[in-house]
């Protein structure tokens, strides 16, 4: 009998309280009925909630916790506040201890990602984390990373980002040699970051268990061209949230054009399949996830405003990078690397 | 009787040959029946091509040029190559010599900026040019700069955008004291960067002829609740191809999801007075030219690939900075500003 995925949840983090989070564990049961849950909260909220999830409720335990990390709480006051106690922390540390397999939150960021560093520390051999977010692409996803982790990366920092997200792609796209871009601007552009150029230079030159295929700019992300895009976690928080910004002013463009007039009502009832298929692929629901990579561990950060369906996409991720042991496959391709430079 | 505005005009730059530029002038023309333009390219086929519009050969004249600039050409080169001699380089020196009263290129933008700081030089109190974009949002439009003259702009030349993005608002938008905000990534993410919150502090403590509203995040822009928004040009080069890019992606999803079905296809007959709308308000035409700003001269970039349409808007916008005297504008307000200081 195989071992079933634990999976330790931070019910305490989100926006709306975080009312999403045991309808998305529940679906994603379904999808997945031979793991297990730790909910880290308060215990007497989460019983009396638990009651509409009767069979979710027979697979979960629970662990009692009263401190809850603000959303909007500065990390450093977040950390001092809720060591060892918070909801956050206990969750993290479940994995830490070997609990768990994987931690998923809502919660603050910034708080999640300081206390993750604490307890899990960065792995051997990489200098920094990073945060690796699933990018729906025209031929289907990429995986982009940094996202916000590591301000101001340096070259040997992006290519440990190189060699985390590529870790990541033979684990959850199932590639053995997966293709990977450092993200720059234009050729005919005045002049690109030198750490960037320094960054290529190294990937260039080593014989890598991924195809390095050199730049991509702004514009290539959503073509899904390669597997990985990589960049400093400034960058990567700026591009991930301006392509955000961009497909939600579209869709309130598309939802202003239909109300124009009764024509076009009447057009879009006819044509509503093939927009609910287009509204199904622009759902952020459905990539929600940003993964902490380069941690001793695996943590999953929800979006705080995500929904049930969104949750359990994101609890869907940490179990695919589970079962396909995604921290040995990191150890062993930072390992082969080193040696190789 | 005023007089009217001479437009220099780079016949040589631009993907296919350039050959949506004259077609471009005619459809601006007819808008602006009381400009001349000056044409600098290969004589013998911009006459021959002129023959196709009357009206427009009317009110051109030709300088003959054979030198043209490589769309991928390096800078360095092509300033080696073009000096004196090429046709982006005459036709930014008109601007200089006060031949013409702006000059527009929709060559290589590299080139086009070396020789453009080489000629016309920045600005008394600008440190650096930098190229504003208009950016298309729910509420209308925003300018965004800078999209890629600048890499790693500090604390200072921050500042000295929000004032060039701001002369630009009160000059285009036709508003006495506009809104002016720097992107930064989320209050919630590990940390902003140092030059960016410096900046804000400059801009929070001085009584100034914009409204300084703090930062926004990348999926903020679209919104259109600032009238400028202000980052240093490696972020804003990866924001603006990012958003394109995105839009790109969301109307090839429109497009499959159309026909996907004869009944798709009928809906989106019915609605498809609704649906050009739609496009038309996702046309990267409409909002085409970059504008470099900090110079002592006004340089339109046209997108390389852009039509007739894209075009003629490139030259309008010229058109209105030049009417409104934007350069006076930026003087003031920068002698204003560092008199504040």
């Amino acid at each position: 009998m195989v071992k079933p995925i634990i999976i330790a949840i931070d019910v305490m983090g989100g926006d709306n309280d975080g009312s999403f989070i045991l309808p998305g564990l529940a679906l994603s049961y379904v999808r997945n009925p031979d793991v297990r849950f730790i909910l880290y909260g308060d215990e007497k909220k989460i019983q009396k909630n638990l009651l509409e999830f009767k069979e979710l409720s027979e697979v979960s335990t629970i662990v009692n916790s009263t401190i809850s990390i603000g959303m909007a709480e500065k990390p450093g006051l977040a950390l001092k506040r809720g060591r060892n106690h918070s909801s956050m922390w206990q969750s993290i540390n479940s994995v830490k201890i070997g609990e768990a397999d994987f931690v998923v939150s809502a919660g603050n960021t910034g708080a999640l990602m300081a206390m993750s560093k604490i307890i899990l520390r960065t792995m051997a051999n990489i200098q920094r984390p990073a945060i690796a977010a699933i990018w729906p692409t025209i031929k289907g996803e990429s995986i982009v990373l940094d996202v916000g982790a590591t301000i101001g990366a340096d070259a040997n920092q992006l290519v440990d980002f190189s060699v985390l997200g590529a870790s990541m792609a033979q684990s959850i796209f199932n590639i053995s040699r997966p293709s990977v871009s450092l993200l720059n601007i234009g050729v005919e552009e005045v002049k690109g970051l030198e750490q960037i150029r320094d960054a290529s230079n190294i990937l260039s030159n080593n014989d890598l268990f991924f195809n390095y295929q050199g730049f991509v700019e702004g514009n290539d992300i959503g073509k899904g061209e390669v597997d990985v895009v990589v960049m400093e976690g400034f960058n990567g928080n700026i591009a991930l949230k301006t392509a955000e910004g961009t497909a939600k002013q579209i869709s309130e463009y598309f939802k202003s054009a239909i109300n124009r007039s009764l024509l076009s009502k009447i057009g879009y009832f006819i044509a509503s399949s093939a927009f609910r298929a287009l509204k199904d692929k622009m759902n952020p629901s459905k990539v929600n996830g940003g993964v902490f990579l380069g941690l001793n561990g695996i943590v999953i950060k929800s979006h705080g405003s995500t929904d049930p369906i969104g949750f359990a996409s994101a609890v869907d991720l940490g179990i695919d990078m589970s079962r396909s042991n995604i921290l040995d496959k990191i150890r062993n391709n930072i390992n082969d690397f080193r040696l190789l430079q």
